[in-house]
């Protein structure tokens, strides 16, 4: 596999990730190329950071207008490994690589059904005052969130 | 050409449009079967429609959050007449076929660059109030501006 | 509610549907007016459909460059009964209205959590050789199957 | 503005760039949170990335059976600086930052209409045989083109 600066040792890496969430790619997904459209990943990143930070009770004001702070993607990138078709089921697995004052960093990896790696990726989510726009520092409870593993 | 319910003369029915707005098809708008994705009209349906609307000078405080009204689509449809394809350029027609007390029903007709319908559709849009979620009645003035032709 | 031309008794038309598909709002499919906006149901009942007739088998060749038809859609509608928000569940039923020669009339029934009608649609499916763009008439079996009710 | 990797010195990086397409923000691209949805820029990369490699004569052949080569994107990135909002204009500007056997580092940036940068990415796109799956490289002239600059 060819070389993907967030990711040191492959299998350290790999095994680092407990949850996930699954998707099957739309017919409305595919390109007339024959396969997933490469916009679509970010997509799927999206979907499975929101049931990430659920399941961390993280978000649960996240669409009552009285929330206080949001979490807003700074940065998102993607290395694609393999080609993704039609009606494939994937993993998404997301974990926290990192995190900062009112940051974290975010390591996305998507896994078929034959255990292969389809395509990997990363992006930083700072914690936004939606008034202000000013980043709002973690409280040490939600780092300690951020950095339990839950598996399923 | 297959009968279609709400129009009953092609040609009279296609030379009342004067507005239209431009649309290209984008890469990631086709599918695998090669073509124009049957979701995607709806998508130049609402961005043709903006630009309608803004044209007419009914869409002044659409960003703000001080807006009193917002137009809600009511039901929409679809009739596809020929296949589109990738980075094909299409003009988006948009013209007021009746209004009723608080909305209007808009068609639409989409033409390639040979001049030839490639797809048509229409859709009741309904003014109301985002607080309450009431359908508020159009003045006089909007009345007469949504039958006003403007041509380009 | 609103009259709907393809719906003349309710309680009889929704009693019909047995097939569904699920799904859940994405984040990405909301915009700025905070609710599921207006083009998304049209991907849902793509997903949907598919779903419905690869459980009749009728879609075994589907991502084979090997097969001789393909299902081409004429037409869509939706009619908007209730707004829908992120992270809603909705369950979007599926049947077969009436089967032409070579068409099937399919309508779509979205319903939430509380049991409540979200929105309803309908759309003609052509069967057609991708070769040639012409319609290829069912066989008699393929009428039956889409006539038989499977529920889940 | 935050450190992003790809950009040494943002003057002389920004200086580098010839070549813009221009979108417009769609209803549709925003999402609940009032913004453009961050999958959205990768959608105006692809369509930027198309016209950039059409204005090189480097997809003559691309919407025909008969190519030889498609570009494929093996990697992507986009670093959100500001904001983008319904309705805004963007510049989006493409350049070739280097040029490998078969690949070319493509460099994005988006300038709304007060000529500030909105959001920056990049990504490698790799020629290769649709059969066989296989990287072909470019040809000198190829070469030479991808570094050509062509202003508008």
């Amino acid at each position: 596999m060819k070389n993907i600066t967030y990711i040191q040792n492959l299998n350290e890496w790999r095994n680092e990730f407990a949850f996930f969430h699954s998707v099957k790619v739309r017919f409305s997904e595919t390109d007339m190329f024959g396969h997933l459209n490469n916009t679509v990943p970010f997509t799927y990143f999206e979907e499975a950071r929101i049931e990430y930070l659920k399941q961390k009770e993280m978000m649960q004001d996240w669409d009552k207008s009285s929330m206080k702070t949001i979490p807003v993607v700074a940065d998102l990138q993607c290395d694609y490994i393999r080609q993704v078709y039609f009606d494939e089921k994937l993993k998404i697995f997301v974990k926290s690589n990192s995190v900062g004052t009112s940051s974290v960093d975010l390591h996305y990896m998507a896994i078929n059904e034959k255990d292969e790696l389809s395509f990997v990726g990363r992006g930083t989510v700072v914690q936004i005052c939606p008034n202000t726009g000013k980043s709002i520092p973690w409280s040490d409870e939600e780092k300690r969130k951020l950095f339990t593993k839950i598996s399923f």
